[in-house]
């Protein structure tokens, strides 16, 4: 290459599982790549439920994504929320702490990922945190430990049960694996702590408005999962249409058409996600409209129609169907990548993006888990160890992975749970709300009376 | 014991080392003991700066206080921040959440430690932030590392700089190991991190009023420290009084008398700390006055005067000028056990409490440390293997030992730390006020420019 030849600009936006694997995929390649992400840690999502468990710290699932690629020195990676993207001009513009930024690009991955939707009831987030961030994941952490604190002072016997009730929104795998951990950390972890509760009373409610468990992984596994649910004492109510969150419980139309009122003060919602609102900004520019979940229905190369720069991967796109798991924003990546730099050769273009199906698999509770895998289904403990191999593997570090392993151990062999410190900004900010109503977050209630 | 014979009721105002080891301490006494803490966790204070400088994890430093007693059954955890105590009427009232709860006692024991103090400027504090909870240790940790993050972004050189300057205010064991380890981080952790600056250009400022480094562990070990950390390119500078705290730099007289402004977006306090006002409230029931660190000119037995049944340990208290340790808080809390213990069974009072020094060390740096023990001096790695060891010992929890000691190696071996995560709270709430002015926490300015 010559002095004078601009190397090609890549710029990607999002530190998930999309934006890293799409930098190590041009790792080889005689690109200069820009990541910009909101977050300065690259999250492992699927285990974000053990750290709002207590089960991990945040740094085991969420290693610095410029540590991971410090190695690979033709990408810089930057903090910033990325505010627009000018397809003309080819630039990003990103904002951090009111600074903002403009990145010229020549190819652009945007793979931001998705949040948790209310569909169309946003003002429940405060009540039902959701749990797509390390945000959230402490923030959750705080309320079930807060709960059980809360429940042990409370003397009114009513309260006292709003706070030894539980209630999760979604019985996909993140609420099925938080519906699970809850009941073994009552049941267990939490067992011989209190003195004026018995926390293995708690009621933990699992919610969906479809009739299964797991929906996607088939009948077989999601009665499965039903039943090792029911016997960790997990109430499981299908057909269940939630109407309103509050305060101090939630509103459900059940199965049976009936209205009914769960008093609970503690209620985590895993039961829908949005795309980044960065997908509107893309399609609108293109004329083409987003789907229900805010996605980008994509070219059949993940590009934009009238693009072929600029690839949407992962929860931001939608194509024939490939689910929203974090295979898919993988390979999405990768196939990215390789087009890149295909083009770069000056060879033909790759065919058409294909999502391989290498199985999925969720945690019920310890030592039990489902797996689907092509036409097999596994469940149990052959499941569990399954779950546990792929897990590790798929972890970044190889201290993250000790430690792990360590905290795992502790957990499911001696029912402990070390990460369980609540901070203030979590109980004066946020837990205070479920009590006492809206308040700015770190201000404490003027009123100290409900 | 008679069935109507009433248990003898021992209350504790706080989880730090005087509450934990008094609760222990009281562990065969036929007593009832309610402990009555602000948090839910039992803080290793000694390692917070570890925390703040990613390399532990909250939970390997702050178990849950519930989970180390749960085999103590004539103990009750209890969340509440307590908010008065009635010296006549032998009752303390405590909040949590706005509700409010009165314990009776019999014998009292109020060990609520101290807080940082600005010296009359607690404007200075959002703008640098102490080091006495996990809080502070989490809002530390988002401030260094995210520090970096905006200098690889900012473009104007002035700011850049100003990021790039670490301010550490108090040259004890605190401000000297933070100083150290933020050099640590920015010469090898952060190395082949970024690409627009060089982290090991970052200066890092360690300033104290006195004229000496670690001044109570004699002339020597404070040389050596300060060569230590001069090595370590920390520039130390003494006799220098800080006048003024903003949101850009620092203020300060120097040794010559004259007056300067250092640039430094990031500033920590490790200058004083102030009891807890719990102190005052005590001592103005008894018409005693607290001294300037607030702290309450206890009995030789630690008690209060005119009342035999309320003891004072820990940073609370002031007695012959023993030092603000954690070894004063635990030998003062045994010593209160203790003699609570020889009352009920009705024998002679123990002796007025003595201190007895078992020493005191910090870490400069890795592999380097001073120690000072009874007559003996060490500085250098042998003092640093002390340290290492009896930070092993003195932690709780055999899984934190372990985590503990693969973290240790992880960062003094491999130079990496593993506990970088900067949570939204932190970037939103506090570090964007460091740039753009005093918001509410949680809320982002309106303003996006300076």
């Amino acid at each position: 290459m010559s002095e004078n030849e601009k190397t090609h600009r890549v710029v990607i936006v999002g530190s998930g599982f999309g934006g890293l694997f799409a930098a190590k995929a041009l790792k080889s390649a005689d690109v200069d790549v820009t990541m910009i992400s909101r977050t300065t840690h690259h999250l492992f999502q699927p285990l974000l439920y053990q750290v709002a468990t207590g089960i991990l710290s945040e740094g085991e699932i969420a290693p610095s994504t410029r540590e991971v690629l410090k190695r690979q020195k033709n990408v810089r990676v930057t903090l910033g929320d990325v505010t627009g993207v000018d397809l003309e001009a080819r630039t990003v513009t990103s904002q951090a702490l009111g600074s903002s930024t403009v990145t010229p690009y020549d190819s652009l991955i945007v793979a931001a990922g998705a949040q948790t939707s209310y569909f169309g009831h946003e003002e429940w987030a405060p009540r039902a945190p959701g749990l797509k961030s390390i945000d959230d994941a402490l923030e959750v952490r705080a309320r079930i430990f807060g709960a059980f604190e809360m429940a042990e002072i409370e003397t009114d016997p009513e309260i006292r049960s709003e706070w030894l009730t539980f209630v999760v929104v979604g019985a996909g795998p993140t609420g099925v694996e938080m519906a699970g951990q809850i009941a073994e950390a009552a049941r267990n972890t939490l067992r011989d702590n209190f003195r004026s509760i018995d926390p293995a009373e708690a009621r933990i409610l699992l919610l969906d408005a479809a009739d299964a468990v797991l929906g996607s992984f088939g009948d077989r596994l999601s009665a499965k999962a039903t039943t090792v649910l029911r016997k960790l004492g997990v109430e499981v109510e299908l057909g269940a249409k939630v109407t309103g969150v509050d305060l101090t419980g939630v509103d459900i139309v059940g199965a049976d058409g009936e209205s009914r009122r769960i008093g609970a003060r503690t209620k985590i919602w895993a039961a829908g996600v949005r795309a980044s609102r960065l997908g509107r900004h893309l399609s609108e520019q293109v004329g083409l409209e987003v789907d229900r979940a805010g996605r980008v229905p994509v070219q059949d190369d993940l590009t934009l129609p009238g693009h072929p720069e600029v690839f949407v991967v992962g929860d931001m796109a939608t194509l024939k169907g490939y689910p929203g798991v974090s295979q898919f924003a993988m390979q999405g990546a990768r196939y990215a990548a390789k087009t890149i730099t295909t083009r770069l050769a000056g060879k033909p273009a790759p065919a058409a993006f294909s999502y391989w199906d290498k199985g999925s698999m969720a945690t019920v509770s310890r030592f039990n888990a489902v797996a689907s895998i092509g036409n097999r289904r596994f469940a149990g403990f052959i499941a569990w160890l399954l779950w546990l191999g792929v897990h590790l593997v798929y972890l970044i570090g190889f201290k993250n992975r000790i430690t792990t392993l360590i905290n795992w151990a502790v957990t499911f062999v001696g029912n402990d749970r070390s990460e369980r410190v609540i901070s203030h900004h979590q109980v004066v900010g946020r837990v205070v709300v479920s009590r006492q109503g809206m308040t700015p977050l770190g201000m404490p209630p003027t009123d100290p009376d409900e």
